[in-house]
């Protein structure tokens, strides 16, 4: 019998955990929940057999170290942050570990290791990344087989409300960790464009946006993520002339986050003590450079051009004109802007989110130029079974019950890109009804 | 006889050095002057008695204890980041330090060992932060104990190149640390205004800036600090209606330093592979919008109203559009713009450097409203012996001095705030030629 460990039972990891406990029985797995909180993970695996629910507490290193050491493979749904210690104690007892968060510098150390001792530290097997790398590779490795040159590929993925449940302006719910939601775009995007690096610093990037279409679903506001060109080499896309990864969100968006971002709203390095002492107005207020007039006057004034009756709209559903109080005492802008957005962005009962994700490829085969659109919409059942929860918990659950059935072999810290870990991972999402629509043109 | 220990014997630290060597046998004090480089610590004691040179590695924990444990007293030039193991040497061994540093968290925390121990660990003792705080506080407290009410309290500090020899359109010249001008202002600025709190994030702080007027220098632009709403406390402002820190530049600068910072080549966070590669052009290219045209003419059309001709007078001076190579091959935007300045802002043979503080009070005594402006200039000699050198190192030699006369008596975390303190030291600054002229308006 092999024994699993998933760390983190929230409402993020409904899929992951009813996966594994509907395979128990049938491969002989034997599966422990854990969560900070002993009622998620209680709830979690009721009416379940082969499974036992416990408190979890990766700061409790004699207890961490205790329950990694007594399974053979460990899910940990923890933030990217606080992987660390599970890696580590993943390699050293010889457990395989599985997470959708990106490979951090703290992980890539542990590869020789990891290696050494045969132990897989299967990492980036979420949404994005994850089911992003997997469908791309797969259209990458075809391609490339066909005798295709890539030219361009820019690849595209939001986590946003179903149009059925889309009953506020900003047409935006949060399905996942709102702070990433308000403090997404803070780096640099780095990307590569006709053959040229392409930079856009963080003041900019919420204004040099793409549209993007999907069919059915109409367009989408687009803007670059981080750090594309770091794909170049994993993608095995060397002579690309156009290489970029981007966020959608609801047409109208951007230009409405950007208001925030020109103010400085999304500053999340420094506290305003006694910030309960002020309106969301008279933070407005603060922000804004000195002038005569309302705040709405000084904020139409502010961003000229940039502003127009669809941001008014989204400014106004927020209360930000109405002299409601601020909750917080001691907090960042992020942490006020989040404070209230996490009210007005919540889903409510019966709401269904929605995932978008659309690669976009140009290739040259045979002296001609050929288009090709892959594109993937998944919608949510309702507020608690979310397309954030199935799309982020599926491919861990599925790499994870692959590999125990043997059947990719690998070692180290890897990424779903090679063909034994995203042919069978597809194939299975595809059964499951997440399936991607590839259009030629 | 005293022994003293100087860390860092680099150009900034020639007052400051000379100072103390100059002193040394009339005070019975053993100067040991010490540097990464024995070189510069050599030359620096070179024709003085009651000293030797050594070098001196802070990464060495053997060699740093040592030398720290032979001595009474420590001055210590080393960037702010690298005050850690000296401080904590200085605490565990009894001895005291003096830094013109801001107070870090980590100096912070050894207040309470230091003050059991009787050891004085005095910082923010050198310029801006030094000079400012202590001629700032002799006003406060005089005006304070006239019964005045202080209303407003600007302050303005500026390093720059003496009008006799600025001969680029910049009006501007490194005197101290490049890299610190290169990242200024990376921070929010958070000031009180009327009554008010304001904050200005880092995309805005160029734009958003003062003019302040000095006597027989004309007018000079003056950008926002980080936190001046922190001075609000251990100045004894409590009731201020406005409260700023400002950093001072010749006018025009800060318009077009907005040019690099809206272009995102203030950014100090990634890094471009192969940039030796690229010219300074092509990097224009990288982080400009896609658009038709000449770089200049997408750059111009970019900035809109916020650009003009004496931007681009400044921006032709740097070559960059002339196609010059960048040499770095791995470097941040930052890295690489710093790399150009360096050699474009240089301090030529015989070029002066020039220091402008400038406090400006509004206050209320006996019912009537008065204003108080408080004005410093200092000229460098040359292009080593700079008036930056020298408003850093004199307050630092001096306050040693006086505490080891004992003038005053403190210990812990201390900054020049203290009447016993600041009163001693203006008056030799006085007597050397760094005078402030006050005018009452």
């Amino acid at each position: 019998m092999k024994k699993i460990l998933v760390i983190g039972a929230g409402r993020s990891s409904g899929s992951l955990i009813t996966y594994l406990l509907k395979n128990a029985t049938s491969n002989n797995w034997f599966i422990t929940v854990t969560d900070m909180n002993l009622a998620f993970a209680t709830e979690k695996v009721k009416g379940y057999s082969n499974c036992e629910a416990k408190t979890f507490d990766v700061t409790n290193d004699t207890q961490r170290k205790a329950i990694i050491e007594a399974h053979d493979a460990v899910v940990s749904m923890l933030p990217a942050t606080m992987h660390g210690s599970v890696a580590k104690d993943c390699v050293s007892f010889g457990k395989h570990l599985f997470t959708a968060s990106y490979v951090s510098a703290e992980m890539k150390e542990l590869d020789k290791e990891a290696k050494q001792k045969g132990v897989l530290l299967m990492n980036e097997i979420g949404l994005d990344p994850g089911i992003d790398h997997a469908s791309a590779m797969k259209i990458i490795h075809d391609l490339q087989a066909k005798g295709a040159n890539i030219i361009s590929f820019r690849s595209y993925c939001g986590g946003l409300v179903a149009p059925e449940s889309n009953d506020n302006p900003w047409g935006y719910k949060f399905s996942w960790n709102p702070r990433n939601v308000v403090v997404a775009g803070q780096s640099a995007a780095q990307y590569i464009s006709e053959g040229k690096l392409k930079f856009i610093p963080p003041s900019r990037i919420f204004t040099q946006i793409d549209t993007i279409n999907v069919e059915r679903y109409g367009a989408f506001d687009a803007y670059a993520n981080r750090d594309s060109i770091s794909y170049q080499e994993p993608y095995g896309l060397k002579n690309i002339k156009t290489l970029l990864r981007g966020t959608l969100r609801t047409p109208g968006y951007c230009e409405a986050w950007n208001v925030f971002v020109r103010l400085g709203l999304t500053d999340d390095t420094y506290k305003i003590h006694e910030a309960d002492k002020l309106t969301y107005t008279q933070l407005l207020d603060s922000v804004l450079p000195p002038s005569k007039g309302t705040i709405k006057d000084r904020l139409k004034e502010f961003m000229g051009k940039e502003f127009n009756s669809s941001i008014e709209e989204k400014l106004n559903y927020l209360e930000l004109f109405s002299e409601r109080k601020i909750k917080l005492k001691e907090a960042s802008p992020a942490q006020l802007l989040q404070d209230l957005l996490e009210e007005k962005w919540k889903l409510k009962q019966g709401d269904k989110d929605m995932i978008v994700m659309q690669h976009l490829f140009d290739y040259e085969l045979n002296g001609k130029t050929h288009h090709l659109t892959s594109s993937l919409v998944v919608l949510g059942d309702d507020e608690n079974h979310t397309a954030m929860a199935k799309t982020v918990g599926l491919p861990l659950a599925i790499t994870l019950k692959n590999f125990l059935e043997g059947k990719f072999k690998l070692s180290g810290v890897q990424i779903p890109i090679v063909k034994d870990v995203y042919s069978p991972l597809l194939q299975e999402l595809e059964s499951l009804g997440i399936k991607f629509d590839e259009k030629e043109n």
